[in-house]
Formats: C-alpha cells, sequence, structure tokens
C-alpha cells in the first residue's frame, strides 16, 4: 500500500515543496529508492547522491534544500531532522501494511478467572496470565507469553511471542517486548556460611516506565527488597542483563549483551555500546557514553566517552604486547634506573665543569 | 502476614534478648526498617546507624551486643553470622506470603502417559512432560516448561515459567531453574572436512546435583561423549553459557553473562564475577576467584584472585594509551637502546677515570 | 544397538583391515573405548596409546597405519581424515538410537487454516503456526515452538523445544535451531530527536541458508530495510546476537557469547573465538579468526589471526600493570625526555673528544 504526499504531511508536518497527490509506496535511503519512493538526506556529505536520486521525493534539512532545489526536480518535505523524519514516514507506512491482530484472548490461552484484560487487548495463542494480573486497553501479547500473578501491563505495550513477565512486575503504555526476554526473575543474592550459600529471597519488583522498548532474551532481575527502575523511554536490546535493584535513568540506550550488576544506578540519556559491563552499586551520571566492550569498574560522575577495552592485533603482535603488558612494572623500573643512572651522570658532568 | 519474635528464633536459632511475644512484620535493612521490622548489623561499621534504627528488632553478633545494648532499646537476637540470619529470616518471612501452588497437574498440561510424576508436584499451565521423565515430590513446574524424555527432576526442584530441560538430563533436590533457561542443549562440538562442518553428535547428558541453583536464560550443553557435570550448592545467574563437558565444583558461584567454553575443569568454592570468560579445556582450583570482565587463558591452579579487564578511561585518554599499547614492543626497544647508550656512556666515563 | 564393521564401511567408506562381521556397540575415545567399541587416532602423537586401546576397532589415516598395525591386534579402518570419520560414524551409531517423532500435527498445536505443512513434518506439542507459513518435507518442529507468519522452514530441519521464529524469515535444509533461540526480532533502530528515541520500524527478514546450525538462545535480527543473511553451512552456538543487516558467509562458525553489531560483513571460512564481539558496519574479509574475548574495532581485510584481550594476572599484579598502563603517555613522555638528555650527553662527549 502507499499513501499521497499530502497525507503524508498532514499527519507528520513538513514543508511539502511539490504535488501533493503525488503517489508514493514506500520510503528507502538514497542508494535503493526507486521511482515510486520517498528517501531522505540527513547528512549533508551525501548532497551530491541525493541530487542523482530516482526517488519521487526527498526529505531534507532547511540548510541543504537550496542545493537540492537547485540539481533536484522531484518534490521536497522540508524539515528540521530528516531522519527523525524518516523514522516516522517508516513508521507510517509499517503502519499501512501491518496485520493488527484482532481483540480477545485465542481459545488456547489461560487466563485466570480473576486476571483483567482490556476488552480491546489481544491475547494470543498458548499464552498463560495469572491471577490477578491487568492488561491494559490495545496491549498485544502474542503467542506463548506468560504473565504473573498481579503484573501489570500498560495500554498498547506489546510482547512478541514467548515473553515471560513475573508476578507484581509493571509495565507501562506503549512499550515493546520481545521474545525470549524475561522480566521479574530473581536477583542473584545469597550469603554465605562457611562456603555454602543460602539464598535471599527477592522481593521487589521491576517497575518500568511508558514508551521502553526490551530486546530478544533480555533478562532483567526484580529488586532484593526494593524495587529495580527503568524509567520511561528506556531502550534495551538483546541479552541484555539488569541485576537487582538496578535504577536506569529515562532515555538512556543499550546496546545488545550489556550486563549490569546489581544495585547500579544510572543517569538519563546515557549510551552503552555492545557488550559493555557495568560492575555493582556503582553511580554513572547523566549523558555518559560507554563504548563497546569496556568494563566499566568506578562510578563514573562527569559527561562524556569512556572507553577500556585491549586493543586488537595480530595474535603475533598481540603476544609480543600481551607479555610485555605483564611485566610493565619491570620497564616501569627500568625507566626509573635509567633517569637515576643519567642523573648521577649529569652530576658529574656538572662537577667536572666546576673549577677544580 | 507477621510472626511472634519467639517464634522466628524457635526456627532459626540465635539467642533472643526481649519479648518473644513481639509482633514483627516483615525484615529490612538498617535505613529502611519501620518501627514493625526486624533488622539487622551485619557489619560492625554501621553500630552507630543500627543503635539509631526505629526496628523494633535487630539481630546481632556476640561482638557487637554491648555496643548495641548500651544505645537501643529494642530487642536483640544474638548470632554468630547475622547476614546469613537475615537471609533465613528473610526466607521465613517469604514462605508466610507465599502462595504455594496447588498439587497436580494443569489441564493444559501435555504429560506422556509413561512419564511418572509425584503425587505432590504441580505441573502448571501448558507445561510439556515427555514419555520416560520423572518429576520428584513437591516439584514445582510453573507454566510452558519442557521437560524432555527419561529427564529425573528432584524432590523439591522449582522451575519457573518457560524452562527447556532436555532428555536425559538430571537435577537434584531443592534446586531453582529461572525462566528460559536451557539445559541439556547440543554441544558446539564438530569435524571440519575442506571447510566445511560435520556435525558430532552430542549424546551425553547434565547430571546437576542438589541445591543448585541456575539464572533466566542460562544454557548448559550435554557432554559430547561423556557428561557436562554441575555438583551440589552451585549458583549461576543470567545468562551463563556452560559448555559441553565442563565439570564445575561444589559451592561454585557465577554471576551474569559468565561464559565457560567446553571441557573446562572448575574447582569448587570459586567465583566468577560478571562476564568474566573461560577458555575450553583449562583447569581452575579449588577457591579461585575470577575479576567481573576477566578472560582466563589459561589454567589456575593457585587459589587466589585473579584480574584481567582494560582500565577504562575518558575515551580521549584511552585513544592514546591503546596506542601506545599496540606499540609497547617499540617503547621496550627504546628502553634497550638507552640502557645500552648509558652503558657505553658510563664504561667512558669509568676509562676516563682510569690512569691514562 | 550396535553395528557390523561392514555396515559401517559401507555406508561410509574408508578401508576396512579386519573382519567386516566384527560387531562393535559404538564409539569412544581412545581412553574410554572398551572392547565393543570402535575408536580414532586423530593425532599422530597418541600413536602409543592408540595401540594400547582395548577398542575392538580403531580409525586411523594412512599414516599411522603402519605403527599402529605393528603394535595393535584389532580391526583398522584406513581413511584420510579419522575425525571427519569419527564424526559420521558417531551420527551413524545415534541415528540407531534416536526416536524419529511421528510425522503429523500434535493434537494441543495450533495451527493456522493457511499455514502449510508439510505431511511428513512433525509438529509438537504446544507448538504455534501462524498464516501463510510453509514447512518442509520431513521438518521436526519440537514442542512449544512459535513459527510467524509466512515463515518459511526447509526440509529436514530441527528446531528444538521453544524455538522463536518469526514472520516472513526463512531457513533452509538440514538446519538445527535450538531452544530459546530468536530469530528475526526487530534489530535496534532509532532516530533520536531532542534525546527521545523513534523507533524505525525494521521491514527486513532473516535469510538463512542450508545446514545451519543455531544456539540455544542465539538472537538474530532481521534487517531494518534490506535482510539479515546467514549463509549455507554457518555453525553458531549460544547466546550469540547477530545484529540487523549483518551478512555471515558460508561456512563461518562463531562460539558462544559472540556479539557482532549491525551491518556487520563478515567473510567465509571465518572462525571466532567465545565472547568475542564486532563493532556495527565492519567488514572482515575471508578466512579471519578471532580470538576469544576479543573487541574487533576496525575491519579486518586480510586472513590471518586476531587477538586483543588484556592478559590475565593475579590481582594484586593486575592493579599494578592497570595502573601503569592509565600513564603509559607519562612513560613514552619519561622514556622521550631520556633520549633528549642522553642525545645532549653524547654530544657532549663527542664534543669533548674534538680537539680544543
Amino acid at each position: 500500500m502507499g499513501t499521497r504526499l499530502g497525507a503524508l504531511v498532514e499527519r507528520l508536518g513538513g514543508q511539502l515543496v511539490g504535488d501533493p497527490n503525488l503517489e508514493v509506496s514506500g520510503i528507502a535511503p538514497l542508494t535503493d529508492a526507486g521511482v515510486s519512493h520517498i528517501s531522505f538526506l540527513s547528512n549533508s556529505k551525501l548532497r551530491a547522491q541525493a541530487v542523482r536520486s530516482q526517488a519521487a521525493a526527498l526529505i531534507v534539512a532547511a540548510a541543504d534544500d537550496d542545493f537540492i532545489a537547485a540539481g533536484y526536480s522531484g518534490a521536497r518535505i522540508v524539515t528540521p531532522n530528516p531522519y527523525v523524519y524518516f523514522a516516522r514516514a517508516a513508521q507510517y507506512f509499517a503502519a499501512l501494511d501491518e496485520i493488527v491482530p484482532a481483540a480477545g484472548v485465542h481459545a488456547s490461552a489461560v487466563v485466570a478467572a480473576g486476571a483483567r484484560v482490556h476488552a480491546s487487548a489481544h491475547i494470543g495463542a498458548r499464552v498463560v496470565v495469572e491471577e490477578g494480573a491487568v492488561i491494559g486497553a490495545d496491549a498485544v501479547i502474542d503467542a506463548g507469553c506468560y504473565i504473573g500473578r498481579d503484573a501489570v501491563i500498560g495500554a498498547a505495550t506489546h510482547f512478541f511471542a514467548n515473553v515471560t513477565f513475573h508476578a507484581r512486575c509493571q509495565i507501562g503504555a506503549r512499550g515493546i517486548v520481545h521474545s525470549g526476554a524475561v522480566i521479574g526473575t530473581d536477583g542473584f543474592g545469597f550469603a554465605n556460611e562457611g562456603g555454602v550459600y543460602i539464598k535471599i529471597p527477592q522481593t521487589g519488583r521491576v517497575m518500568i516506565g511508558d514508551d521502553v522498548d526490551i530486546g530478544a532474551n533480555t533478562t532483567i532481575d526484580r529488586g532484593a527488597l526494593a524495587d529495580t527502575i527503568i524509567e520511561d523511554g528506556v531502550k534495551l536490546d538483546n541479552q541484555i542483563q539488569i541485576g537487582h535493584n538496578c535504577h536506569i535513568g529515562a532515555h538512556t540506550a543499550m546496546a545488545g549483551c550489556v550486563g549490569v550488576a546489581g544495585s547500579a544506578r544510572i543517569g538519563k540519556y546515557c549510551t552503552f555500546g555492545g557488550a559493555a559491563m557495568v560492575l555493582g552499586h556503582l553511580t554513572i551520571a547523566d549523558r555518559v557514553h560507554i563504548s563497546s566492550g569496556s568494563m566499566v569498574s568506578r562510578s563514573i560522575l562527569e559527561p562524556g566517552q569512556y572507553t577500556g577495552f585491549y586493543p586488537l592485533a595480530k595474535n603475533a603482535d598481540w603476544e609480543k604486547t600481551a607479555a610485555i603488558v605483564r611485566n610493565l612494572d619491570t620497564m616501569r623500573d627500568k625507566i626509573r634506573a635509567l633517569e637515576k643512572t643519567i642523573k648521577t651522570l649529569t652530576h658529574q658532568d656538572h662537577k667536572s665543569e666546576e673549577p677544580s
């Protein structure tokens, strides 16, 4: 299905230069866009490429518009942030093709008598909803999900197939939880008695705000006594582990395979590259950016980009440098010895220059 | 629900100083405890804070008791290890609130005719139990779990929702397996013929002892020919990967995201920090402690704490140091050259001091 | 069940020296093989051990055969690659014991009216197959799997219990997907508007070739607009994360816990050790081998072995060396200062040697 440019601009804003009745079938990057597509220029360096695009229409920033207008004959939508406009337009086109699941509970689902499922919600095949759970308006719970006792799922939140959402945990509106995610599993808490671990019951919850995305096979532990908190707008990729009692500030994003140990307190608007790791009980300020593969072993109280991974090398070179790293203290001692010797030498030189 | 102090001490031991009929509603840390709570002092440095606590009762060690008694007017339970007592008391309170699942098999479960399920076990909605599987007394198998052919689940072991436990694997008594865990998947074993991988069937099992906890989305491979062994009391956090034919000694604990490659042999009473990695075919002695984010690339035969991760820095600083790390051999060569030059210089000096 | 040596050689080839009617019950490594087993010598260093083996028959390479023949009285199968022969023989024995699941759809499965399931395929208990999905001949879909709308599963492909395979994704013939794997989850794509993330719909697919194995709890993202591609013969271990739009070349293998960020293009015949990480948008040539725990932060255009992880040490030693690493620029500056001083000194010496 496609749309008229005019309909798109009515919905998403932007200044249309061109025919509002022009039909476009979808959105594509500059290199792939065909004559029925709309495309976008989000990087001024690609201006020349944009001008040569076959796309029926281009989304451009005001700063690029004169350049584009001079060489490109298609329609233009001028907007402050073409990449954001692209995202919204892609959502618009995706919605046209979307098969909205029907409201109601699939015959094979097992919904407890005391659960409250909104009439507009979709409960897929084989879903289990335990006693006291609440599922909001327009929520979509795909096949095979498990919703624990007294859990709360907000309006228009979408669980993909096979999510596990444990007792008493809550998620707000417009969230997306991907397949295999486990929310509200026990935290890893034990007392040790003579080498033997005694489990500390994990009685807190996971409390998740609005507009939160949680990736496939990501796990979030419930709090030990207090709650684990995920604020509004947080985006978690796949295979992330969040320990008990963590607090993750609004609009922080983490790429795949990140691990956050228990009781870490992470600020707002942070980003974590893939496989970054955060030790427990640390504090990380707002607007901190951790590079992929970096181990955060101390609190970070100032915004900025932080990194810590061993640089990749040909294996033979790594073997050499790693051997030196292991003995850096020897190297340091040699330098000290050299400095001392030099000092003696220059001192002798000095003396020899003195009148004798 | 709450309890009388006297009932608590009857069950858990410790010396009660105060009124056994005092009612307490739950347990909380020093900072959070209200007037109906019991709290605990597990760190002598917090003595002053403990004295000011509002808690109705405090769990204290003998060494702290005089100090506490002098300034605190509530009841006291004196015990050798207050943190362990806290864990047991928390279990006690959690049990009061627990909704014990009813014995029996849910109507939507699919249990093979030849499976043996103990009458006291709970089999939740949508569970599948294959032929020949044995499920022990008081076991709890929550919704959506899969129990393979001839698998054995010990008494009072609890599988949370959506666990996969494959054919012929066994777990002992009082275990806990969290959602999304996969036990007994094929190990990663191939022969390579001209670049193409030929699968080696994985016909061993996973054999798990008593009192073992396995975290959410953790995976444990079955052995190739022999078995993968997890001894009693092992505690595994979420998203851990254990390769085929590993042997993990009793009471070893691993934090989230740890990976252990095949045929590693790990001792008893070890600890592994989050995201630590162990290469295959290594031996790790008893009481070895691996720091978070460390790569264990050789066997460790002596107890102790071991670490290996690149220290985090501001990205600009990391770029500088990483560039130097890549060229550490150049630095080493420069030092050698300096040493040689200095030797020549000091030798000349020496000579010049000799009578000529 | 066992087999005659003659039957084995008829199926798998190799030159049999010995009685074709000899019955063998299975295959085992040299150290474990009993008198009814067949074993194999894949490493010439173990020749002496092989000669002492109790096995009824040995698989040997031509180069080892004279040595073995001289000291070993059992039967021999001579073949170019004994380890590959072992793999195939192990498959042969495993097939003898295998319980082949019956063709047909389990009564508890939920298969959409418009899905096409081949009559020879097995659909286990509680499986959900959505509209338009196609499941090929002899495919085995174990209990609890979810097959999304219009997904395509090739002939003789086996999904273990609780796999999630999303809409429109495809996998070829003879694949194996292990429990908990999630194929075709949304990629992690957002535009950022003033700190708030706007989701970019992920409308591509995951396209998987023939003979691909995917490990337990591994996740593969669908493409954003184009597809994520996994070529023939790729082997992925457990808990691997493959980002959107990645392209993984044929016969590449990745060990557990590897992470590959979006749009990485990886060649054929590569290997990745456990927990190796690859940043997004990189190109990795054919026949590149990445060591375990290494972070690939730049494209690699030449074959070879590459490594980058901090060497493990006793914690006290690590603390020393890590402190030095943090200050390597100071060390470098000291060396420069020393070089300068030395230059001055040697220059002075030179001058003093000149006739004055």
